[in-house]
């Protein structure tokens, strides 16, 4: 397998998935050049983020095929994009190829990229293949939104309504459905958990339809867990934030039971749900949610409220407690 | 160390150093939320490129310092952006951090990968800092090109002059000085081959100026060496390639000959001296390379013609002979 070759395989995968996509993208150069071009909307701006994805950290190459893997890993991308407010362009990746590594691997693992991307008008335009002592993807998306609906994280108010787009927990079920395999639950609820876990859906036409409502302040994805991201939220907005009700998935209850331990801890501390987390103006909610489930068919779900301070709490019979952040430190050494 | 403080050291370096570049940049949003957000010229074009660099297969964390790996390593990067006739803008990094990694050590990266971007206008607005089995950089970098300055690989025409903007091997020269501390060789040349390598200079003034000139039809950056680069040009453009000479730098020669090798095997295989690499339109050529000699200072050196066909030859007497491309494969076991 030479560099070259590989890149024209993965340059049939690309192109091929792309007729199929949501029609043609801006773009003016894609790959096989020092770099791509685009022509970018003259009335937006354009955001960017980045996310690295490393077998043995993120995933397990020993227990995911490469379609997860690839999946997942683009998934994250467009779902820090659909936190913006923002709709995704175009993607570059950076692939580093383990030893060993098979060429049918490595050209699934692009059709996993691919088919998520282009279900999202997202075109893959380039990148850098290398060899590398682990596998490790880094991935790139860049995206537009009109200036007036950019959602940031530290844009939350005291009083907001914080809400999330859906259910939480499942991911992580289904992580642990993978990492044991003795745990016994219902087949359906089996395939919910490890549905959420290896194909997840970024929220993009729900973080678009929210950013263009004035009332809907702050926005985040919920990638590293509840109580990390719920807490950075706050934070960046100078706020405290009273949880007082996580919404847990179906069939993160159903593996927590039948794992014997508390499905709060999934919703809370899971991660890799990829719903959004908003903040949205009191009087507004009720009005905004109520318009949400007509136009998704899902509840957009009241979890709590900001506070003047107080840092992350949790409603506990009359009272709160203090909830630590036991989410995702890239840099810690175990997820808790 | 965890995640949430390094990131606040590297904010710090990023927007401290910003501070002293080239006036503001057009960003609305950098380092801290899901996506860095900015506002991309009206009417120039937008340019993308990723590359990847791993420790131990592109470069030597054991040999080099932090500052010189991370400095090469976005080098490398807003090469390919000059290559494309492009201003560079705006960065992201990706970065996995290996075992045992000290925090110092981590921070003088950012201050290398910061150096050089600021020098060349460009804001590092984000990335992702994650654990991996070594340590990985992957580095994305924005620019942003007039529509009609935009240059490709693979606009090169039948009887155009190929030239370079400067002489070759210095950087393999380095790199052999760092592999082997017995070659003997004169402190300047020393320096010169060791400052080529560890601090390479991407030619973004130049690439700009010549992308300005209807005359020069392809150009890309010579970073995998001479005779993969000016292959992957020819044949990108539907053409072969006649080398009639390769200018060999002074610090390449004075260490290849106290190795007992070959010099020209740096300048046309070694790599990594970023320079442009350009076809112009035979007519245009001599007016061209008196005109940026004029604005830099420096030859623009013409190496050869792009043929019809033939692939890529080499000058020898009176004839030619094939040249087999000993570059860099990203796949490829060793570094021939």
């Amino acid at each position: 397998m030479t560099e070259e070759k590989l890149i024209a395989a993965i340059r049939g995968i690309v192109e091929e998935l792309s007729r199929q996509g949501p029609g043609p993208r801006p773009i003016v150069l894609g790959i096989g050049d020092d770099a791509a071009a685009w022509q970018p909307s003259r009335s937006h701006l354009s955001v960017i983020t980045t996310d690295a994805l490393i077998d043995g950290v993120h995933f397990f190459g020993d227990r995911m095929t490469a379609r997860t893997i690839g999946h997942r890993a683009m998934a994250a991308n467009v779902s820090d994009i659909a936190a913006m407010g923002a709709r995704p362009v175009l993607a570059t990746i950076a692939l580093g190829v383990a030893p060993g590594a098979e060429e049918a691997w490595l050209l699934e693992l692009y059709q996993g990229m691919q088919g998520i991307a282009a279900s999202h008008g997202v075109r893959i335009v380039g990148g850098d293949i290398t060899r590398a002592p682990a596998t490790m993807l880094s991935i790139t998306v860049v995206g537009e939104v009109r200036r007036t609906h950019l959602r940031r994280r530290d844009a939350g108010r005291a009083k907001d309504v914080v809400a999330v787009t859906g259910k939480l927990g499942a991911s992580r079920a289904g992580l642990e459905l993978l990492r044991n395999s003795e745990i016994n639950v219902a087949e359906d609820m089996r395939e919910r958990a490890l549905r959420a876990f290896e194909t997840p859906e970024p929220r993009v036409r729900e973080g678009r339809w929210l950013a263009a409502s004035v009332n809907v302040h702050a926005m985040m994805d919920c990638s590293d867990g509840l109580s990390t991201d719920l807490g950075r939220l706050a934070r960046a907005s100078g706020c405290g934030a009273l949880i007082e009700s996580v919404p847990i998935d179906d069939a993160a209850q159903a593996v927590a039971s039948a794992a014997g331990v508390d499905a709060c801890d999934y919703a809370l501390h899971g991660g890799e749900d990829f719903e959004l987390i908003v903040t949205i103006k009191p009087r507004a909610f009720a009005h905004l949610a109520k318009r949400f489930e007509q136009r998704f068919g899902r509840a957009l779900i009241p979890i709590g409220i900001l506070e003047k301070d107080g840092g992350l709490r949790i409603r506990e019979g009359a009272g709160a407690r203090p909830i630590i952040a036991a989410g995702w430190d890239h840099l810690a050494d175990t997820k808790k």
